[in-house]
């Protein structure tokens, strides 16, 4: 492929995962179709089906191409501000439109489709959880986590509660609820 | 309605029901059709759709009808023990096959259908919630727990990761995790 073809094909994919994910704000995940995206984008139904095998393929890596830089973590040297700092960030993310509705569709793409299931957590949640770990190493390096403490369990028991609201009460996640959780972890159940 | 009418009813809103979790064991809850059930349970469709609205409606209603006695509280006085004793119980009907497919089956569906996700919380998560909340309430007020503990939120926190586990991460909920969870909780990640 010469480079201007390369990068034709290029503008085209990108094209067809905005128009996806357009489409997904205006009418829901249920209705999108990839003959509507298709229509909208300009591009060939088969051109996206040689691409993606699935809707919740071509809507997994359209979310992801999003890429959202803030869910990175800082690193000040204290454990309990950073956590906070992103998952604050992450709950801004989820609560607001379009990005909260969308993940949320995905979610549930994930539980009927375990193709979509296995690259999410591929794509997604393992490397989110990964660089949860590695901060969550560098505090316990640091003396500010239990040395005993289980990092993966750990991973488990931040982002549950928050997927137990979001996905199960599906109240709506704030600040609050994220600082009350953080508390709850870092000093236990248990009376002082 | 004379008591041998109302007693048939009955008995076929039973058979309904019995067939409704038969059949989505068999085929699995995306194949379930209310037509299929209605055939198989000798019923018309129309009786059906007289008293649930939808397929989700009649599946919530079936499966809430197992009313499983063993997710009860036990109460010897020993907090972590209860809690232990009853999550493990919740786990083991979770991990075997027919319970636990078909409840996720049932949580999936309340993603989708608003109203299957206020039954669901109405009729199995709140007052699940309340009979955790009540056991640590009496744990609290044994000096078990942290006097300022929130307990709506231990409720979220104790069952946020086994859903994460359970939804997202879709990796097998075993006893093992549980205690782990409940070591984590109860002791806070903090040194100590």
């Amino acid at each position: 492929m010469t480079d201007k073809r390369s990068r034709r094909a290029a503008d085209r994919t990108e094209a067809i995962m905005r128009t996806t994910l357009e489409l997904g704000q205006e009418i829901g995940y249920a209705k999108l179709s990839i003959e509507a995206v298709a229509a909208r984008a300009g591009a060939g139904k088969h051109t996206i089906y040689r691409r993606w095998p699935s809707k919740g393929a071509l809507f997994l890596d359209s979310l992801l191409s999003l890429n959202e830089p803030s869910l990175d973590y800082p690193d000040t040297g204290d454990i309990v501000a950073d956590l906070r700092k992103q998952i604050h960030a992450a709950v801004d993310l989820l609560s607001t439109p379009p990005l909260g509705p969308l993940y949320q569709a995905l979610v549930r793409e994930a539980q009927h489709d375990p193709q979509v299931a296995a690259e999410l957590n591929e794509r997604f949640i393992t490397p989110q959880a990964e660089r949860t770990v590695a901060r969550l190493k560098a505090a316990r390096d640091q003396g500010q986590l239990s040395p005993d403490f289980d990092l993966d369990l750990a991973m488990a028991i931040l982002s549950g509660p928050l997927y137990f609201q979001f996905l199960i009460t599906q109240e709506p996640l704030t600040r609050d609820y994220v600082d009350r959780v953080l508390d709850a972890l870092f000093n236990g159940m248990r009376p002082r």
